[in-house]
């Protein structure tokens, strides 16, 4: 159980080409970390794992423990060992994440940002699970449900990509939230800090599972590169 | 110990960028399995380990033992569970690879081909090792030395990749070989089977080590990905 290795499971590539069959439960995911992010089979949601625990963001904003059922198209967990970094005061979630990575030198390794406080605006969404044949990530940022939190206290996890790993992740910054009463989480579009604690976790290894044994996934043709780029680049 | 995990150390990207230096021992890079590819610091040369043992080819052609100091910012292994393909007679290497790939249904994961026997025409190339400051990939190549061989019996050991993973690592086929001699070997540019044994080992999970305690990878600046592309378009 390294805590220096960051696991994930499928690529952002495979969410752009629509092949969003769930390829890990909940169940196993969880042997890879307590900590992480994803999201459900049909992009049913958004997930996040806190200190072992799993919550599951439904469309409707609500969040629940996932049920047994739940599996993964993309995610990624690992086993916490953050180290305290500093505070954050009123400034832009984006700004704080971008200032922390160039403190650290760390702009070509994956890492963990764990931050904790209040939020003075917290913006999230959900995606809407669907069936076969799942939809474009176009049309499914169409169903996406957006929601907007001020003063809103809870913990965002994010993890940090290098450039050169776009479509195989996502990179730079993919953060999800839950806020301490629940009632707000998701994946996070933007957010202000009021006052947080930020922490930090560097990987020096990413360990990526693909779906080798999903019959979709070894049927697609995934060469088509500029898509991908142009996919991700509208949906985050 | 998987054997269906692919072990990677540094990225293309790092060679594109003249971030040459050797960060991992070819004893460490031993640990992670008995077959392999790589180069060593500054370029020099290039490696490829069968059944546990490595060999440097050196930029005159000669191939040797690794010296115990011998370090590689750019490898590959993975230990050894190759399943019988099939046999190949009188076709080119590229369409051989290409052909098991596509019959396999393989183009989306990592595997790993191993082709033993004689080969019509094999043409490889070794580079010659820089000291610091490193030259560009492109400079480096106009000091590579290309060698030819005809009839030639011996293995040839290559990685096969997704395209999302261009930069990451290289994306298709990326083969080393080393003639029963020892007379002939490196880094394979063409070749063609005369009549060859086929061997192919799937992967689904790919561990990748990325260099961060490295002084000059930290300080980069890689987020130009065009560039990338082209000089791994132009070298390969």
């Amino acid at each position: 159980m390294s805590k220096t290795t960051l696991f994930q499971v499928g690529t952002m590539q495979l969410l752009a080409n629509s092949l969003l069959d769930g390829t890990m439960s909940i169940h196993d995911l969880l042997q890879h970390g307590d900590f992480g992010i994803g999201t459900g089979q049909g992009l049913d949601g958004e997930l996040i794992i806190l200190d072992g625990k799993a919550y599951h963001t439904l469309v409707s904003g609500e969040s629940e423990v996932p049920d047994e059922n739940f599996s993964s198209p993309f995610a990624a967990a690992h086993h916490g060992d953050f180290k305290d970094f500093g505070t954050a005061e009123n400034a832009d979630l984006e700004a704080v994440l971008q200032d922390t990575i160039d403190k650290l030198q760390a702009q070509n390794q994956f890492a963990a940002f764990l931050i904790e406080g209040e939020f003075e605006t917290m913006t999230t969404r959900s995606a809407a699970g669907s069936q076969k044949p799942y939809p474009s990530l176009t049309e499914a940022a169409e169903k996406q449900q957006v929601f907007h939190g001020s003063k809103v206290k809870g913990r965002l996890l994010s993890y940090y990509a290098p450039a050169i790993y776009q479509g195989v992740t996502v990179a730079g910054f993919h953060s999800h939230f839950l806020s301490d009463d629940h009632d707000l989480s998701g994946h996070v579009l933007t957010g202000k800090v009021l006052s947080a604690t930020v922490k930090v976790q560097k990987f020096d290894t990413i360990e990526q599972v693909l779906p080798t044994e999903n019959p979709d996934f070894k049927a697609a043709d995934l060469t088509d590169l500029s898509m991908v780029h142009k996919a991700i680049e509208a949906a985050e």
